[in-house]
């Protein structure tokens, strides 16, 4: 066990140590997560994190560690009050894997100012990472149709992220994972091919060895494992590939060059082998949009890295953790630019019939079912902690995938456009 | 004590099981790092994380936990040989904030192949992380001239990313973070403000109370603290501040709205009031092109957040892990666009006697001084990791802020611009 309570921004430290002089402190308030917008001419955005944020609620505690390092700039009152510190309110929140839109309220965390204030940090971090990534998850899946996807983007953003960022594609529908931890932590099936440095180690005095490489792979991993062939020559590699492992081999791995030629080349070279059966995986530098490009492409199956884990040109979710509420009274920044709503919100999505939705619902005060005229409306948070505790039986990982997937087809056909435009669906924001 | 040995790919571990089965696995290989280009437009890129590779590589290692994950896919030869893992081998690298270019040979790694391939996905995630933020805040820090910046971006980016990000925007020259984790790991001065949610939580039945806030935090943090004045009115706010804490206040913090026109607003009523000490704090989407826009406004501070986070546009570094060399055989892939050149390189950074640096020379085989006409030449790696061990008296990273604060001052003037363009200088490949 290790505490996670650091891992928050000096200015809630000092927050509390001055609200504990006044009774702020301990005053009930409301705090809602929101983005004022989706990132650029993206049509939606897919919740992910809030498993992580509950898990990491247990840990948030000032140990010894922690108390060393809050103590050099905190009065004595305020670093007793941490060492007893444990969150004791409640949290609602959409699920993950639930589509979301501006303003949709996607968590709400009620307590005394003081120790709802302290988890303002660690619940951005996780949501506004997780949430980036699933969102550009979602739309790779998409663009892939059918064909699933692999991650392997963990050498391109930082070694925790990495763990994270493969659990948040999870959910939003890729299938597998080149990463070790999350297959530990998150149970995320993990999967690989091979890299040239293999292929580029059995150079010997007498030159390369494509097909020494090829057979040692087999040799270890059976006729069933991915054999990478673009080290050198692509044909002689594809044609070492079927020599070495037969017609039966799993798969070959192209990492470079015009995916799409090459893919069809190795399409026909592996047909004529009589490797039928034999699929073929791409990577190299694929997002959305090169993913949309291979449609018509004999690809089988792709490797995404870089823009996968970097959010696709967002990589941050841009939340918000906003005091909404004071003692039942709603409060709100008044500035130019960064409106907020006053007073904690209930949210709902109205659907027609056919389950296509229509708009997100935000209602101001009370939760009444709001007027849609004939629409079906779900409400969208669910309770996730009580008096600290956070609830069993909440969603798992696999029902948050399917979730999504169930939300992504109740999307406006337009919606799953990958083209720049507005929200799929308008929010409308109603007072209760 | 935590392993981080599943800090990597899938495929890592597949090869090792492939290569133990043939002479590879104990061949002598060179592994090399580096940037096939900059990211778009840059002039240079920073080198950051190596002293977090470091501190890994005596984690990196396979306990129960790890063991328990990698037995599934793997065979019990591999899996014993996994258990008694540890790098033996010689790692050489560039300084923590070294400037970097295309080609620079960044970290060079020398071990068996199956010990150095391991290291592959974990050095990456590493540098490619570290180094994009560390590239990212010296542009912001050249922006700001002697302006000093203060790291506020941890939610916008994963909870563990933060620290790191708070690290290296440090060995950047950014003077202080909010995150309290980069205090306590790496010695990074915290500092931090107050948030609007503070002052909301002021709001009572009879309306808001803006005094009463400031009142409370400088009773709780002393004269000398930052007010956010852009709650409510910013001239209110600004005449609240003085009211309450007289005009030594330390600073006002404007978040929102035109930052120039603010801040000079604010100047001139600090001034009038007689506060002519307080200092302003500009917060809010600021990235270097919005630093270096509000020179010539009275901005004593600048609060950055997302931007530096993620990078400003370049979440990752893009640099790649190749094998070069197997027992002293140069090696490359051959493809059409991702050209390596095969052979252990040493690098070398020529200056005039000026001090301005005039070209990158990266030299492949030997490690001889290459011609340079009468310029200085500074061989660029320095010995990092012998036989497994890390090596003694290693750059501490206020060496690393100080070594970044001279490389910049030697950049040919054209370099330290914000605007798209070439390479600062060019990277010439020798052969030696």
């Amino acid at each position: 066990m290790y505490n996670t309570a650091l891992l928050t921004d000096h200015y809630e430290l000092t927050m509390v140590a001055a609200a504990l002089r006044a009774p702020i402190a301990h005053r009930e308030c409301v705090f809602e997560v929101f983005a004022r917008r989706l990132p650029d001419g993206r049509r939606y955005g897919v919740v992910a994190g809030t498993g992580r944020v509950l898990d990491e609620l247990a840990r948030f505690r000032f140990g010894d560690a922690e108390i060393a390092v809050v103590e050099r700039f905190l009065d004595p009152d305020t670093v007793a009050w941490l060492r007893d510190y444990r969150f004791s309110g409640d949290i609602d929140g959409y699920r993950e894997g639930e589509l979301y839109f501006p303003g949709s309220p996607i968590l709400t965390v009620r307590g005394t100012f003081a120790e709802a204030v302290l988890l303002e940090t660690l619940i951005l971090s996780i949501l506004n990472h997780d949430s980036a990534i699933a969102s550009a998850a979602a739309r790779m899946v998409s663009a892939a149709g059918r064909r699933p996807l692999i991650e392997m983007g963990s050498r391109r953003t930082h070694e925790r992220a990495a763990v994270a960022a493969a659990r948040a594609a999870h959910i939003a529908g890729v299938g597998s994972t080149s990463n070790l931890e999350a297959a530990r932590l998150y149970g995320v099936p993990s999967a690989g091919t091979a890299a040239h440095a293999f292929t580029l180690g059995f150079t010997g005095p007498d030159g390369t060895d494509e097909k020494a490489a090829f057979a040692t792979q087999i040799e270890a991993l059976g006729v069933d494992t991915t054999l990478l062939v673009d080290t050198y020559d692509i044909t002689q590699g594809v044609r070492n590939a079927i020599e070495v492992a037969g017609p039966g081999l799993g798969a070959v791995r192209i990492d470079s060059g015009d995916l799409g030629v090459l893919a069809r080349q190795v399409r026909d070279q592996l047909d004529s082998l009589g490797a039928t059966e034999t699929k073929i995986v791409v990577s190299g530098d694929l997002d959305e949009y090169a993913i949309a490009s291979l449609r018509a492409e004999p690809v089988d199956i792709y490797g995404v890295g870089t823009s996968l884990v970097t959010g696709s040109g967002a990589p941050t979710a841009g939340m918000v953790y906003k005091l909404v509420e004071v003692d039942g009274i709603p409060v709100s920044k008044r500035s130019s630019h960064k409106e907020s709503r006053g007073g904690r919100k209930t949210a709902f999505r109205a659907a027609r019939p056919s389950g296509t939705i229509v708009e997100e619902i935000v209602s101001q005060g009370g939760g009444k079912v709001p007027e849609t005229n004939g629409l079906i409306t779900r409400e969208l948070q669910i309770p996730l902690v009580r008096g600290g505790d956070v609830l069993d039986g909440l969603p798992t990982l696999t029902d948050a995938r399917e979730h999504l997937a169930r939300g992504l087809v109740s999307l406006p056909w337009e919606g799953l456009g990958l083209s720049h435009g507005d929200p799929a669906v308008p929010t409308r924001h109603v007072v209760g």
